[in-house]
C-alpha cells in the first residue's frame, strides 16, 4: 500500500489564510483499477486562483471541503500503469493537488516530454497560465499593432505572457510589478517597453507617463489601486479582460467608500468601454494554436519565462501565503520530491 | 428674414437642471445657400443623453456650449430649398436643436414619407432610440431563445423597443418601471412577461421572483439601485449593455460608500460578465436592416410604441427635467408648431 502525504484545507480562512488553515496528513492510496494509475508527484503549482477555492461563497468552480486536500495542477511521474496509453516512468500533467501520490484516471493526463522542454514548463508558460495569458489576449483583448496593453502582476506567469504576447502581436507593453528587481525583469529579461512600480509613491503619474497615449488593453489581475490609476487612462473602446483581482482575495466586509462603482459605470458609457470576466476553460477550442504557436515561441526564445522554485511540499502553505502577497518573482512552483 | 425663437444654455447646471439654466432668445435666420434649405421645426425630441451635453465633463460628445442652442433632433418642414432633392413642404429628419426655424446642409437631412408612418416615429421607434434599442441589443446583448431580458425605463423608447425585440427572438421580458401605471402599460400594451415597479418598497425580492432562471441580458438605462437589484440575479455569461445612467446623471460629488466596485468586479470575475458601454453610431452598418425589420414590425403592430407629446416649445425646459425623473411616460416629443 502506497501512502501519500496530503495538505488539507483545515479550516476557511477569514481574510489573509494563515498557517493554522492547513493541516498535513497521511493516507492511504488505493491501488489503480483498470484504467488508472498510480502517480508520484513531482511539481505543484501555487496560484492565486486557489484562494477562491478556499472560501465557501459562489464562484465558478465548487470550493475545496474542509478536510478535503487542496486542488492544484501539478507534474507527476507514473509508478504503475493499469492503462495501455501510459508506463512507468512517464512524466504527466495532471491535478492531483497539495500531496505526494495519488491515483488518478488516465483519461485525465497528459503525457509530457522531458527532451522537449522542461516538465514544469506544463505548469506556468505552457500550462494554464500561459493558455489564459494567450487566449484571453487575443480573444478578448484583441491588441492591435501601436495599441498600448498594460498588464499588473507583470512578473507572474500569466501577465509576463501577457506582454511578451502583446509585443509580438506589434502593441507596447507596459507591465506592472512590485519593487525595483521586478521591474527591471520587465525590461531585461521580458523585453517590455516600460515597467512601472505599484509601490512606489508617485505610481499613477509614473503609469500616466508611460502611457502618453493612453491603454488600449488593460488585462485585469489584481484590482483595487492599480485599477484606480488605470481607470483615467483608458481609451474609448478600450477592452479589460477580468482575469484575477488577486488584491481584494484576503479582503473581508464591506469595502470602505466613496462609492466608485457609479464612476466606473460612467467611464464605460462614455467611453465604450467593454469589462469582460472569463475563466480559460471557456477558449479550449483555442488549446491546439496555443500548443503550436506557444510552444514555438517558447522554443525560439520569444517568449521568456521565469520560475520560482520552492523545495518541500511542507513550504507549500507558506509559499501559497507569500504569493497572494507578491512575495514570489516567477511561476510559483513547490518541488514534491 | 425669418426669425428663430431658441432655447440656450444659459448655464451648466450644477446636479439637477433647473428652467434657470435655459434661455429663450430671438435670432435671425439666414437665407439658406446653394445645397442649404430652410426648415421650420415641428417635433423636436427630448432625450436623457443631453443632461451630458450641458455638462462640461469629458464625454463621447463635445458639450453644448453656454449660450449657444441646446442640441436635439427634430422633424421640421422644408420652407424654402436650395438643393434639387428637397422641395418645400417636404417633411425631413434633421439636428436642428431647441428652436423654432434653421437652415441646414441638405445632405444632413433624411426625408421623411408622412403618408407611410407617423413623423414623430422617426424621433422614437424608427429613430435614434429605437436604432439604439435594436443595434445593441442584437449586437451586444444577443438574447437567445428561453433567456430572460430585463430592462429599466421600460416604458420609455429604448426599454419598449429593447423588450419587445427580446420577445420577438424569443426570450422572456422583465420591464422596469416607476408606478402601477407604467407596468401595467407593460404588460397590457407593450407585451412584457413581468412588470416591476422600481418605487415598491418590495422591488429587489419583486424583481427576484420575476427572474426565476436569473438574468441573462440586463440592458442597462438606470444604475444606482435598480443596478444593485439586478446584480445578484445576473447569470454565468450575462451580458450587460451600458446604454444610459439617468439615475445618476444629477449626481454631484463623490458617492456615499461602501464601496461597490471590488464587488461589482468580483461578479464580472466570477460570472465571466460582459459590461458593455457603447454609442449607437458605432452600430450604423446596421441601419439599413433597422430600417426594413423595424419597420415591418411596427407596421404589422408587433412593436408597439408610446409618445408623450408636449404643446409648445417654451414647455421644453420643464419637460426635459421631469424626463431626468422619469415624469414622461413614452417618447417625449416636443410640438413646436
Amino acid at each position: 500500500m502506497t501512502e501519500s502525504t496530503q495538505i488539507l484545507l483545515a479550516s476557511r480562512p477569514e481574510g489573509r489564510p494563515t498557517p493554522q488553515n492547513f493541516r498535513t496528513e497521511t493516507a492511504s492510496v488505493p491501488a489503480p483499477k483498470e484504467g488508472e494509475v498510480l502517480l508520484k508527484i513531482r511539481y505543484l503549482s501555487l496560484d492565486p486562483y486557489m484562494r477562491g477555492r478556499m472560501s465557501a461563497a459562489k464562484s465558478y468552480a465548487a470550493p475545496v471541503e474542509v478536510g478535503a486536500v487542496m486542488e492544484g495542477g501539478t507534474v507527476a511521474e507514473v509508478v504503475e500503469s493499469r492503462d495501455p496509453n501510459f508506463a512507468a516512468g512517464d512524466m504527466v500533467l495532471s491535478y492531483s493537488g497539495w500531496q505526494t501520490h495519488a491515483v488518478a484516471k488516465a483519461a485525465h493526463l497528459r503525457k509530457l516530454d522531458p527532451e522537449k522542454v522542461p516538465v514544469t514548463t506544463a505548469l506556468g508558460v505552457l500550462g494554464m497560465p500561459g493558455f489564459t495569458a494567450y487566449s484571453a489576449l487575443l480573444t478578448l483583448g484583441k491588441p492591435k499593432e501601436g495599441e498600448t496593453v498594460v498588464v499588473a502582476a507583470a512578473t507572474g506567469p500569466v501577465g509576463s505572457a501577457v506582454g511578451q504576447i502583446a509585443k509580438i502581436k506589434g502593441a507596447r507593453a507596459v507591465g506592472i510589478a512590485g519593487g525595483p528587481e521586478k521591474c527591471r525583469a520587465l525590461i531585461e529579461e521580458f523585453g517590455f517597453d516600460a515597467a512601472i512600480d505599484h509601490r512606489s509613491e508617485t505610481f499613477a503619474e509614473d503609469l500616466k507617463a508611460a502611457c502618453p497615449d493612453g491603454i488600449d488593453v488593460y488585462f485585469e489581475n489584481v484590482g483595487g489601486p492599480v485599477f484606480e490609476a488605470v481607470r483615467p487612462l483608458l481609451n474609448f473602446y478600450a477592452r479589460v479582460p477580468v482575469c484575477g483581482l488577486v488584491s481584494q482575495y484576503n479582503a473581508t466586509g464591506p469595502f470602505e467608500g466613496p462609492d466608485k462603482l457609479p464612476g466606473l459605470m460612467r467611464d464605460v458609457l462614455t467611453k465604450s468601454l467593454t469589462i469582460r470576466g472569463f475563466i480559460q476553460t471557456e477558449f479550449k477550442d483555442q488549446m491546439p494554436n496555443f500548443i503550436k504557436e506557444m510552444g514555438s515561441w517558447v522554443a525560439d526564445g520569444r517568449i521568456r519565462y521565469k520560475e520560482d522554485i520552492v523545495e518541500g511540499l511542507d513550504k507549500a502553505p507558506d509559499a501559497f501565503i507569500g504569493l497572494l502577497e507578491g512575495k514570489n518573482f516567477g511561476k510559483l512552483i513547490v518541488k514534491v520530491a
